[in-house]
């Protein structure tokens, strides 16, 4: 019985070391991550009480899935183990500049992209729950996960969780059109929805007045534009965006933005040598599902999130192994010298 | 344009080091293997022209597989590159007395399973060549796979090539059943059968009457007599066998068969101290190709085939990475001692 | 609430890869070990609900010893961490005949030898629970560990748990008569006693007319008839040891004895390649305690916790990553041949 | 037969990992590099038809130097094997500011240092080729090896081959004057001439006037110069230079020129987060070479070999393990973020 | 018979590869390190002949950090080997903007920590040396420790040795106000003081006007301030200290300044990029007492100094494994280009 | 001035891990080796005092050959370091049955192999030292080196040194022919020669009648009878040699025999797990001189040696990381179970 419930695929992930490529590689590291998956781990690190819902394959690999979700605190009661099926795997090629990390996905035919109307009992699922998350990777993984991300967010919001949603698009598993289609089914159902410019454009449709062509002049206005058009339209109660500015392959700027209350709270903007921004995102969400279930203020709220996800990227993970004492240390000033 | 064909799935192969197993391991090695890929190399690595015939990936896990093959000089010119599919996979782990070492597949759905008639132009392929090589594992991919078997031993046949075959019975891929109907449909275009004697019963439903219930007691006679109902039903010319004793895990006795000219031809026994076993089958094809097609009379033959891969079970790999000098060398004596 | 509880110290353990002795290495390996840790871990990782208690310091090398209980499954709700405490550390060198493994310690002043009275509420932790685990180890870490265990001991007997000890002689811990003083404390309600005739001499003070000088010569008699004594004297239910012959550093034979219902049940005897030895006296209690608290007959109980106990000396780790399946596969002769 | 041939000597490379020195390293990794053995590779992954010539040791040291040549699709038809011969080795040790990577030879008596006359047959070599390249370095190995080069070059353009040469000046093999008095024997036969203002003045004895003492401050002007200076001297068609700011030992910026008809033409700056620098400026050829030969305009060309070259220090190898894709990718501003 | 004779504490150093956090390594690095153990090492790395005198655990730990000294050169006759004694460990944690490296110490009851009187017989050990040196860290390691700290520097003053002590005030050892009671017992018997504000302040109760809050804002003529006033009170006749400025976790710069013959000499600036920055400051100093004890200059002392320290931060490490010929490179000008 | 002086050439040794070849292997470790490298540092070890005297290149290879010979304690101010020369390099790959493991040597001319006559000024060497040790390998490497032996070797006897010497006949470097000419200037000034019954013969002309082609079947009498011969012929005092039983690649069997006072004095039979075998004829010759410098009688002296390089097979490395409280655990029986 965990305070917060989050559902999705979680994917075996293989990178190989020492920013080499896939073809020159006789290594590959092995962790595990996935955007639910991870604000799950994410959540119990700070020592919440979450539980991540998903289905896996009965082989090593759902078990090692199963493993390192627990190993860090996740409840995993909930999770379903199949026979005969397999376990999405992705690859990461670290890069340095001009050459961009790069992604391959092998995740078709997973266990839960086969999931079966009733296998998961939601109610029972949501018993004694607070929270509700998932993200727009769910239902892109098929009409069945389609089907049943809307039933754990209708059933969630019945039962009056808290339900918050990263809209997450990914182009290479559905299309714009597809991904508004589904996710106007249950976007009325969202208290807090995360997610950037593009996504907001090609998941809900809804685009700011000031947006470019490519998404790389967004300024601080057109996020809180954009943030009152999703809210105008949907009724949500919070919208949240992190902005990443792109400096070098191995430096980004981060900062985040809590619209809520009527007005956008920005946090301050974080410099960072980044050793693995995958999951960055899931982070911050966290952080925020953190915050706000801990009744901070937005001001507080976001500033706490956009720390906690500015030291994942520091993090060899998808998820991340960081202290609230870190966080602590660094929104008051810690600086970058060693601490002994 | 190769002297040698070899059709068949070649994966990505990953093993956790250390003798650790896949849910406690951080790290995997990563190679390539598959039973026509294997020979294929191994040929090659006997300065034999060899071509290896495959459907890939096209991204970077199928162009290593490619490179792989083309590394020790295999042929790659037949191999094609398919848009939208995957690579299969499978897992290694490595045990040691009394745990076994343990295979885990995600073969399905890859690129050559979906082959499609006339993707492949095998007039083309045999251009030249004289000996075709395929296994068991071919067709079991599917009907697909099982057509484009027939097909290309049948051209090959037509066309005046040697066609050897490994029997190769994968129970996970498709019964006993399966694996004699689709066999029947061109075993009789088959020069070389390779099998053992749980192969024959299940692939050819030929048993000797001296064989029990579990194969574990299989002497000289008996493979002697299943050699001869196998040419006396089928007309091979050949049949070869391998003869392993498990001593333990990491302990194996190692001998090898064939039956030619009406007689059967044994090897010496090696005594084995395996650091990677898989593969070992292959090699001895391979040795067995490369003496046939150099000449070599039986008795040499299945000398230098053992031989060559008795030397495999001591490479980290599925392909072996012996030279001839070290099996001549292995033939001559050479003896256990550090050679400077 | 965790049907069985065990209770004691962890350690980290580091160990040199390669063979490697610490002085020449360049790199550590880190796991976490300790007996009645491994024996918690062990039984989740069979599937039963146990729980591990234990004191550790509050800082990441404490942490990591939690997180290892919890990957694979174990309760940690009773762990205590604790400010100004240290972690236990091990060393493990791993030997080649003729130079055996060894072990160097570094575990004084860990957190849980300076416990204090009070700090762990044994009813509480006991609540809901059937059965009770630690050993020798643990009363040895100093005064104030023996009387913890004593009074866990004794709390355990008095709600009605089923208490299980593993006589677990350390001699560089405390002497012989210091065991022997402290262990007739609470000896009188132990239900199960596990250990070797060294054990049982140095701790119970216990010596069968058949043991020679060096336990060199144990013969099944000799076993049997210590047995017998320990009960006499102690009314033990059940006495339990292992019988492991040295063969070479890196092969070892192995085989288990249960005395219950006054005679002796004696497993078969497996031939082991040692890849970790560490750890195996625990998997075989953590074997036996499975099997008994699922009402298996003695020698169905022995037979699993030797087959369970053999099996984790091929895997590297305090702890055993063996399921149940692959007991029962080894229990169905399973053989040493590779398992696709 | 391939399209593309170049002529020179390679090297195992070792390298200590994690920016150790040779003397604190346990470990080195091995791959195999050269001027001319990269530019083959590279053209081999650039898809072209290239061979590499070469005489190498008969042991596994020429035979890995082989492999790797055909792992990435280059051709080793003409690769002689020379028994009593070595391999030439080099070490770098990887810097970080302010201290400077560094590089140690020991590639003195390798087997193409004592090539004989009439070793190779370059009449054969060329049959059916159209471009030859090869650099400074060859000629610097040697006498014999100087006589070689000079015979390739001449064989070459008697034959329509189009000649390309990296001056590549390296004082540690031969001084600025042996280098000129050997260079003046074929420069006439160049085509295309590829070299910064260093090389220039030391192997050519050209030097513009805007350049200072220590060629740090060369600027657009400079370069124009002095490729005019060398095509009125030498009569090339192509002068070419990469032009790269060390900002740090990590940081690098890179532009490259390549002057053409009567005039030269810049790419744009890449900033550069290194991996590995060596092998920058050979990728730069191949880019070239690759540019030309499929007819590129001279704009296109510079943009394609500078996006090439860029891309391969963010690549741990001599050799460059980047796509056509890739490239085009950068030159349509892909950017710098994680690629899904 | 050593020159220089250093006294203290070494540790084994545990440090997880690849930014890990400990929580999440599999492995950890070993190397030694220890202030005084670091000046010794460097400045046998520089060819002089140095000592380093401590107590060790009889145990391959203990043999461990004495044969590191041995392997670059230091002196070890003076050590003792202590039984039943352990080693100090210490753990490092590399991190990345925003998350600062970290240590984690576990040292308590060292060997060293345990001296008795009279264990170091100080005029033996000083016997034909012209230098000692020890630093604050050695006396904070209990009340042994700081007698015997004491005891050293008032032999070797009384011998007529110069002694250098740098102030390396350590938080988590002692407080502010026992850090000052001790050390002004033999403050006026140290020659060279190396310390910056915040040791100054902290150590010896001396801030300079210009200081503010949190030594942020540190300007050159502050620290000459400073200087002058720990000159005026103690008698100093050098003071020394580094300026670090901390632009982000793996990037500094790195400054000098000794104050020398009544003004301070300031070094050149270094952008560095780090590699490891433990040992950075002892590097300092063992520049410094290589440049005093061989008569250079003040400026030259301290530009020495300050390129041997900060390529110290390329080097993984505690100690220094630069050449006098690589400091020399730099102070040259050498640069940021690869070294052929 | 060490009490035990050896000369001869060290090489860096660079091996593949995990039973890799060359051509497969990604990484290499790297160590340092030599027959008198190896006897000084084993010396040192056992705490004997001993220098190594030899020639190195003035590069990070030389420095990392010295350094190692230092961790250890071997003494090394007679050391010369050599500017434009370079390392000798050797590469092993470890094999496993029925692959034996193989050697493959670039040491041609290294630094040693330039020496030049009055380089090395025997007299100061000897100053103060007792005994002198070298091999056969050192006068192979070609004539400078022989000249240089013979005169190490009278110069040692001259000054009343004890002269050991071990005949390791290296086929790859020199005939047997050239062997006995060489040895025949110096045999008479040997005190103690040890060396196999292959030495013996193609060394100093030797064989007992006993002998058969391929030295096979060596008894205990003919060791004894051929030491006969060699003390006759010659005048040694002592006569040893180890007796290899190589039962496969990864296990021998190992005993040592010592001819003195007129008769055979043989030790135990030792059944040894191969981790490394480099190195362990070395470490038995140090172990005779060990115990004769320390007046053991022949039977502890063949005992402690055999028990000695016996432990050195479970060592990876050419050097034995054992001390001397190893070989006496193991001497009183210690066995093959882990040590706590």
């Amino acid at each position: 019985m965990s305070k917060i419930i989050t559902f999705g695929e979680a994917m075996v992930r293989l990178s190989p070391p020492d920013f080499k490529r896939i073809e020159q590689t006789e290594a590959l590291n092995i962790t595990v991550g996935g955007a639910e998956f991870n604000v799950a781990v994410d959540l119990a690190r700070l020592e919440e009480s979450s539980s991540w819902v998903s289905l896996l394959p009965d082989n090593p690999l759902g078990k090692l899935m199963r493993n390192k979700a627990r190993e860090q605190g996740a409840g995993v009661e909930h999770i379903q183990f199949k026979a005969d099926s397999r376990a999405g795997i992705y690859f990461v090629e670290y890069g340095a500049s001009p050459r961009p990390s790069k992604v391959l996905y092998d995740r078709k035919n997973s266990a839960i992209s086969n999931i079966k109307p009733g296998e998961i009992n939601w109610e029972e699922v949501f018993a004694g729950a607070e929270w509700f998350h998932t993200t727009g990777i769910t239902p892109a993984l098929g009409e069945a996960c389609a089907c049943e991300t809307e039933l754990a967010i209708k059933t969630a919001k019945k039962l009056g969780l808290f339900v918050s949603y990263d809209l997450n698009f990914r182009g290479n598993l559905w299309s714009s059109a597809e991904a508004q289609k589904v996710t106007e089914r249950y976007a009325g159902c969202i208290d807090m929805c995360v997610g950037n410019e593009e996504d907001t454009e090609k998941v809900l449709g809804l685009k700011s007045g000031s947006t470019d062509e490519d998404y790389s002049k967004l300024d601080q206005d057109s996020y809180a534009e954009t943030a009152q058009m999703m809210i105008d339209k949907y009724g949500f109660k919070y919208v949240a965006t992190t902005l990443r500015e792109s400096v070098s392959v191995q430096r980004n700027n981060w900062r985040g933005m809590l619209f809520a209350k009527g007005k956008p709270y920005f946090s301050t903007k974080y410099e960072l040598e980044l050793v693995d921004r995958v999951g960055g995102g899931d982070s911050f969400s966290a952080g925020l599902i953190y915050s706000l279930i801990n009744n901070k203020e937005p001001q507080d709220a976001v500033d706490f999130a956009t720390a906690y996800s500015a030291l994942k990227h520091s993090i060899f993970s998808d998820t991340n192994w960081i202290d609230k004492s870190d966080v602590e240390a660094l929104l008051a000033g810690g600086g970058t010298r060693i601490k002994r």
